[in-house]
């Protein structure tokens, strides 16, 4: 069988990672900041978090890509991401948003949509918060029409990823279901988004590459795991550890 | 030796949790919340934590119980928890107060005499913690007399940890010193009595069967770890693992 | 080979850290806090962590050492760090400060100007934010110029750690590269200095001797770990139980 494209170009993606060290600011919620700071730098990234209004501009013209997460959305926050989305089209950086919780809050919700329209270069989410922001059940074709609407590119996880740019499109089946057991991992994942959209310039496998990443590791990781505890070190430990061979050998990618 | 009621209440509430999922919202110090909701994952529950008073009352309502940690207190803090709580009594579901560190600050003290008028289903503190709310030294009766007076339920975790709620009480002698040396071990427990709140209408039970199942599994996790670093995955793999069976065998019950 | 001096006192000081669990008051970013609260409770320090304005003097006014660490910087904390410094000078209490940063905002730098004013026992940065605060290039005679004028000791972390008051220098050779690939180890690292701070008077034998121990501990915790994720929880247990003789022993001090 020969390897899948995708898994060729997320191996190159992460060589390029570890080599370039791309500075990475997230904004993001507190429980989810230092496990998604772990993830960056086990991965090879350089991750800053400061959610300060003043300094954040500061911090991200001397990023090379930006994470938006709306985890713990009060106005401070929704200050630093305006200045934050700022700076960052000032100098063209891509940028990634978790609109995680949207299912949740309806303000969240509107937040969110006002956000797509500063067109990030790749949304990260669940199927229930997709349905909230696309307004309609998920299919194949709310998919489609979604990010072609919004011209993005969504990754959508769950127990299968899927990774559409509306032209191209992949499922990952990789993934453990402690996954779902370790707070933050998808905001981490998110992260980890932003860093491979430092390295790649195609949104599409950027995205497809960091959920394949994180999906590869996390079975290497439950493998060796006896519950969520270890299974969040053994993550870390996996993803820094992580070989092209490997990646692309355990890659369940259609 | 029969098995002691509190035990298999335990047992039974905590196959609950991981059948129910339930949600379970914290307003909680950020040293504290990325522990908190990985105990609660592993427990089976689902955590939300977010302090934004604009949104916690949709979080809240969207919940299934509610856990109030008085830890970094101030204005915005203190908002997010007037909000929290008229969403929760709005819909009478239970809460239980964690008043951190009001032996430190007189503020705190002063709020956290505020927070019990509005009836916890549970209070989760340590002695010194109690000395200052209950305005005396610590005895049997001194922490009979606080309950029946502010009609609450009190775990008191310590070497041995007690909980009563005037009509029943219980002494619970799991535990180990490591637990000490884990940060926010303490604001995770009274997390998890949150969590065993939602699916345990007797308050008196569900706290001790939080602090059991919390004293049980650090017990298990002590024995294989060679430090606090370790020990803190443990807790959370053995709390993931344990079953009906060893939970009842190992329990201390007084 | 003699023991050196600077190991001998490095270990008699942890002694007494564990002996006399000193506690130490740390304003850090959100990101820090959980393991620098891990790192202290490892050393045998007792954290607290609040960062409200409203309460922060009476837990300084409690605490026997104080740490000021820059990450995000924001109108809030600002206040928080003012209040907690009033407190200290009040009480003459040891400070360290941790200007985590400065090289990324000119507005950090600025406001870390202003602090080295107010005279803390130890600054713990890394050789970019030297040479922001100093305003010139690394290089030895630099550094002493810096500490003669600021009347503090700095602790100058990379591969080689450095520490001078301007009459005493030591170069500390421990460490691991897996160090940098833990989220807040340097954050971490400035707290235990606090730590040390409040068990040894002379600033510069207790900036090296956290150093010292955080480096050797590192050594321990990498011959055990696969990656960053088993390597934080191993370092933490390192640190638990790093005795004396293997402290001494393993110290590259010259």
């Amino acid at each position: 069988m020969p390897s899948p494209p995708v898994a060729v170009a997320a191996a190159k993606a992460l060589d390029r990672l570890r080599e370039r060290r791309p500075r990475i600011h997230c904004i993001t919620n507190a429980v989810a900041q230092a496990f998604t700071a772990n993830l960056l730098l086990a991965a090879g990234a350089v991750p800053s978090m400061t959610i300060s209004a003043d300094e954040v501009a500061d911090f991200v013209a001397r990023a090379d890509a930006l994470l938006i997460n709306l985890g713990t959305l009060d106005a401070a926050r929704r200050q630093a991401i305006a200045a934050a989305l700022e700076a960052a089209g000032d100098e063209k950086k891509p940028w990634v948003l978790d609109p995680v919780f949207v299912d949740r809050s309806a303000a969240r919700a509107d937040y969110a949509r006002e956000l797509l329209q500063r067109r990030p270069g790749a949304v990260r989410l669940n199927r229930a918060e997709f349905e909230v922001l696309a307004d309609r059940e998920f299919s194949a074709d709310a998919l489609k029409a979604f990010v072609l609407a919004q011209l993005t590119v969504v990754g959508l996880t769950g127990e299968i990823d899927l990774v559409t740019d509306g032209a191209q499109f992949v499922s990952l089946a990789n993934g453990h279901p402690l996954m779902a057991r370790v707070t933050a991992m998808g905001c981490a994942g998110s992260a980890l988004n932003a860093a491979f959209m430092a390295v790649e310039d195609d949104g599409f496998l950027a995205t497809a590459g960091a959920l394949l990443v994180l999906g590869v590791a996390g079975e290497i990781a439950a493998a060796r795991s006896d519950g969520p505890g270890s299974f969040a070190s053994n993550l870390l430990d996996a993803v820094y550890n992580l070989d092209s061979e490997t990646l692309i050998a355990k890659a369940r990618v259609t």
